[in-house]
């Protein structure tokens, strides 16, 4: 009587080739799954399919394993296939047949969605909190070195005056502006995929705007198939965000790899820090901003692999979307490593003072001293003719302690409050408390 | 007297290499390299570098050469290095020294990157245009035809019931939910960088708030660094919204291509609009589809294509940065024309009816038979077990023409009116309007 | 004292950053770090920087290390850095001050080349032979199967006849043809480093020529800073070659999921070997090749991943490199998990007979018929004429049972046996035995 | 009586978006798709399905068009479809019926193919030649500067002593390592897929081994559909081999911008061969450099959108494949402009004498000079304790004008011969000779 039985095993060698790193994500799934039942469980008391009674307990059981996996008490046995299982398994195993009831009108396809789109939601919340840290730390340095002068660098050749206040705050600022992919990556997290079963929908009258409500999801993806079709092009957006991040902290780590070269020698960590060598004490080695340039390299190319995944595929559930978990879950947490990094070192950073002061850098000053002799009423045409000859006859020799920047954003108007409420702004629209009730209400 | 003579040239192999396919990016950018002038000379006449009178002539100047692009009648003469050049050469040909005052306070820089972000602003908008067109029609197949039944597949495998409705209904919610890196896309390319000068202010006090309300621009990039370095940072965020757009064009073309194969037959076009052969009448090829696949992978290739061109550099321009366009402004044309087109074929999408009628797609009937048992009160296992046995025995012959699921965003509650409301709220958040007021009030 | 002290180690949040994932894959080069260390060693002594009596003694700590890992009871010690130190700590724990010596004239740069070259020369070596193994089975196949004819498709749409003899003799030579760049991978995995110390070269008189031939190397990167940076060229070039395989297999992988379409229904394989689902019998989901599909688009992602690594760095180590380790090591084991699943599958596969004597299939043979009237005397547009009003009057009804091509490489003449000799040669050309005979030379 | 006729023509909707690049590519193939007609013409002859009368009138017909082409007289007549079309039109128009004899046993995907393969075997020769052009000249400029000391760094951190003629011939020899991926390259290229037909072969007895000889192939693509899926491989493997030599270049180019940033001032070129600035005399832009960077980046893009293209797709002709052209003839020109440029540049390229007299440099020479006692006599830890003792009292005062570096592939040992004999080899492997012989003998 096959049909009912458990179908025959899968070959050992397809189960090994098939199961993949599987067990590790399943753990970190585990209490967004036990969630998204709970809500489950609710939806299908109110349109009939579960009796009040049997709610009560599965949402007491429920409770029980959220709980124990929070204490890290949870772990998926041997045998059982995933954590979905596992979940059910111990529910009957505790309360018996009702623990068998709740998969009804799901799918472990609309499951497994709901489940990652929580994970994705609170993990975007995490990487928004570790990036503010690093914000506020990176004002911080961008007001306490306000004045402390740098040469600027197009084509890597030496320019114009610019600040360590200016540099750091340009991170800040770029900081604030990842949050937009940020944002667009929650807001596709932030859909209930619930109801949408093997991605066809399902003949049972569920009440897909109560899970919606319940989960606090902002709203869900009406359409079913495009339910089961955001699986992927969420992960691919989410790493479109982590990208935006990656480029900034990237940039950052690049020109921290180059002002700590002994020409430039900006730039300077205490040594537990950095790696040295015995025999070369001149050598600090930057070793934590390369592998960061190198980290955010690996997770600039996520989107790409993740591309090759999906492209060319048909609508519809494929178990190659299985590995999607591989490559975003990992590239989350090197994000958030990397975030938190950058913070850690940052605290440390020392900078050289009175760099413009050295007459090295006394040409860039030629457009400011051009610039002043215009304000001054000199016509342009001669202002620029005369400051040419000086550097030509080598009589150029500009005032290097001061730069009189005002307009926003420049040197000497660093517009740190216009770039904090930008901050503030970016992290409100997330609307975090909303998932805090949510899950409050569900577990009261 | 080299220093206020124009530079000895670049030898002609320098020349050629470094110019690229600047001359035809040019020619796309100078509508808006002059209305970023007008607004850079209306500032400059606010803050005192300009007089009231000079502004007055550069104005009428610069909307003289703004109409004659718009009539096609500009060209970039030979000699003349880019389209700045050009038109500072204009004005100065027609007006006299006044058109040599406009560039104070500015560098090339900018006023490249001024230029971008407003084209960027006007083709985003074009493709949101593109893709509302393919969304309402797409909308309006969804309910053309919600009663026409289709199988679902999940594995490439015949799972469960589905329709052209539903099928059609994903896809234009799939695009209401593409507009969120779109938007994301958006805000960057609607900031305003304008004196931001070589990447670290200038010395001038330029009104920087003033050009960002003349020329419409939602925000400034504050930080004169960041400013700097959105250039490619704009590029890579538009590219990811090119890319999102390519994934549900891609999914719908490799549907499309699938089903036109003769095992399916479910969908066919109108002789012109396929590629046959004489000799083999059952031949549909779907090229124009095949194409659209391709070209939609093209489009997500950009954004690795501008990662290496950005990955491991350091703050401030390089010259590398010149190729992005090569990159982003080819991709968005394509994107516009697999919008364009595939709103061209859908017009004649015709599908085959009564596909579910077919004994051969009984079996995707057995879950809702299950499911109807259960909801009639006869216990799930009971149910199960029962349609197991009918289909082990051969006795199942499921009612295969209609199915009954209500639930939202399933085949008989296809939620088209939220669907629409989504998109409509998606465009109303880019604000169009407030550009084209900002223009007209440029050029009135 | 701290110039001969053990420098004061870096804060345990600086160590956990910069550690990753290199003790995992420290113990997969530990045995090439051994018979690194002996060649090394061999070579100071020939040069007068070690005695006689040391080497020997080095030569024998090192040879019960290099059996003590075979055996898998070789572990890094806690608080030790890596596999390196590790060695080095053992000899000279066991044997005294000597283990100290071995050091001279070899950097941690170059100690660590030349054991990943090492690596993967074997890696590259296993790929080989996983994938001959496969090869040897399509031959088998492709044999087996030379009378089971198959629709050919172009456009995904019915073109012409093919066979499954065809269909598999074309993968068995597609393997042929990855080896080109196995070869191109092998080659420079297979050139020793050892000697370029840090990237630069040594002032001690090293005889680089020496370990050359000690460890089985073809050849030596002669330049030193050249054999530095073959760091990140010589994964790349490997992961082009293991890109070059994954194609071969993603294109068989997506064959076979559209083959076990119910619509087709060409392929199967047992139970056992597929994911079903016990209410929907006609359903066996092709999960190992949906698998087997994306893991190797993992892999094609590989050398992109890479270049983002390496791109736009400068001459000499960075530690960016060291995450090379983390895309490479994977992609190799990925690699050949999915050689040798593909192989256990294919075993069992099952094809279905007389495909094409279905009439739904006769328009497949129109160009055999037209052709056919030709070879008879029948000139070309007289037949194609008569062939397309048979179709079009549907009195088209060729012979569906047989085909007779004849030339080169077509159903006909699937020369096997070219191909096999193909293969042959290509294996040939790694002469992977001198590998063996300088290994066993070693060991000895 | 449409069976016969011209197909109905496409939409011009379909026509515009189908065509795409072709047109410009169809110029580029027309040589090489002539030269083809040729092979196949005496092919068919051979096996009596053309007279030799016709194979007369076809071959001198093919002749006077391969020479029309040569002189740039050849271009494709409006409303003709293609280079194909086009041939066929012109040997019809002159030689009447004849020229429609010339198809038989060929279909548009095997001529395409052939034309393809041939182009790339030429291309894949010309970048040969140029890098081949540039070795030279780094060869050169390494023998000439080989006693110019320089630093060498690791973590862009100063640590040895390098020289001038190292870092050049450091890219001699990567170049010598390029040659293994174009080599693997051109052994795909390097095979006739001619008589695949439409990818599953034909029913005429066509000589495929007679045709792969008369085109100078080294073989042939024995399997039809194997033959038919090396479109878009060939491609893809192209572009790893361009990625490899692009990858040499952006290291080079990486160097050189960073070793022209004015606190290094290494390297300098002549004036025209830079971007200045009229006003920072001290600012010279090596705009050069920085687009070589840029372009080989662009290049090391390609291989990924390839396989974007490719992956995900059954076996067989897809229209897809026709992209490839818009992705690789383009990739070829820019790898070639770069080593063209490459060459230019560094003809006229100016290093800085001396450098390592600088006492800021002397912390490099610290190894060297406990090597130095080491080989002299004195144990190795009492070498480094002294030097080191010396360093932190800051009497470390080596003698900083001379390195005697001795073992292979060092300063003082630069093994230029054995890097020119490796060159020399490599290019040898490509046999190009046989190539211009086949070709001889077909337009004899």
């Amino acid at each position: 009587m096959k049909l009912w039985q458990k179908e025959a095993g899968n070959k050992k060698e397809v189960e090994n080739f098939t199961i993949g790193r599987d067990p590790e994500f399943d753990i970190i799934l585990a209490p967004f799954d036990v969630l998204g039942s709970m809500a489950h469980a609710h939806m299908l008391t109110k349109v009939g399919l579960l009796t009040k009674e049997d709610n009560e307990i599965l949402q007491k059981g429920l409770k029980e394993i959220y709980f124990e996996i929070e204490k890290g008490q949870f772990t998926i046995a041997p045998g059982v296939e995933d954590v979905h299982s596992q979940v059910e398994f111990l529910l009957t195993e505790r309360y018996g047949e009702v623990g068998k009831k709740l998969h009804s009108g799901r799918s472990r396809n609309d499951q497994v969605l709901v489940d990652l789109k929580l994970y994705y939601r609170a993990a975007i919340r995490s990487l928004v909190e570790e990036a503010t840290t690093l914000f506020d730390l990176l004002l911080q340095l961008s007001e306490k070195h306000k004045k402390d002068l740098m040469p600027g660098y197009t084509h890597t050749q030496l320019a114009m005056p610019s600040s360590f206040g200016l540099w750091f705050g340009s991170f800040a600022e770029s900081i604030t502006e990842d949050m937009g992919l940020l944002q667009a990556s929650f807001d596709l997290a932030n859909k209930n995929p619930l109801g949408s079963a093997a991605g066809y929908g399902s003949s049972f009258p569920l009440d897909r705007t109560y899970t919606t409500s319940l989960l606090g999801f902002a709203d869900l993806h009406h359409n079913v198939i495009n339910a089961q079709n955001s699986r992927g092009k969420t992960e691919r957006t989410i790493a479109f965000g982590l990208a935006g991040l990656a480029g900034t902290l990237n940039k950052l780590a690049s020109d921290i790899c180059l002002f700590m070269n002994q020409h430039f020698g900006f730039i300077s960590f205490p040594d537990e820090l950095t790696t040295g060598s015995s025999i070369m004490p001149h050598k600090k080695n930057p070793d934590v901003f390369e592998l960061m340039r190198a980290k955010t390299n690996q997770v600039q190319a996520v989107p790409n692999t993740i591309n090759l995944l999906l492209t060319n595929t048909t609508t519809g559930y494929h178990r190659d979307l299985q590995l999607l978990k591989e490559e975003i879950f990992p590239a989350i947490e090197t994000m958030k490593d990397c975030l938190e990094m950058c913070s850690f070192m940052l605290k440390s950073i020392k900078i050289k003072e009175e760099i413009l002061q050295d007459p090295f850098y006394k040409h860039v000053f030629s457009v400011e001293v051009v610039n002043e002799l215009v304000l001054n009423g000199i016509p342009f045409r001669d202002a620029y003719k005369q400051v040419g000859l000086d550097i030509e006859s080598d009589n150029f020799s500009p005032d290097q302690s001061k730069i009189s920047h005002t307009h926003e954003g420049s040197i000497g108007n660093l517009c740190l409050t216009e770039i904090q409420a930008k901050m503030d702004r970016a992290v409100e629209g997330f609307n975090f408390s909303k998932i805090d009730q949510s899950f409050e209400d569900l577990l009261s």
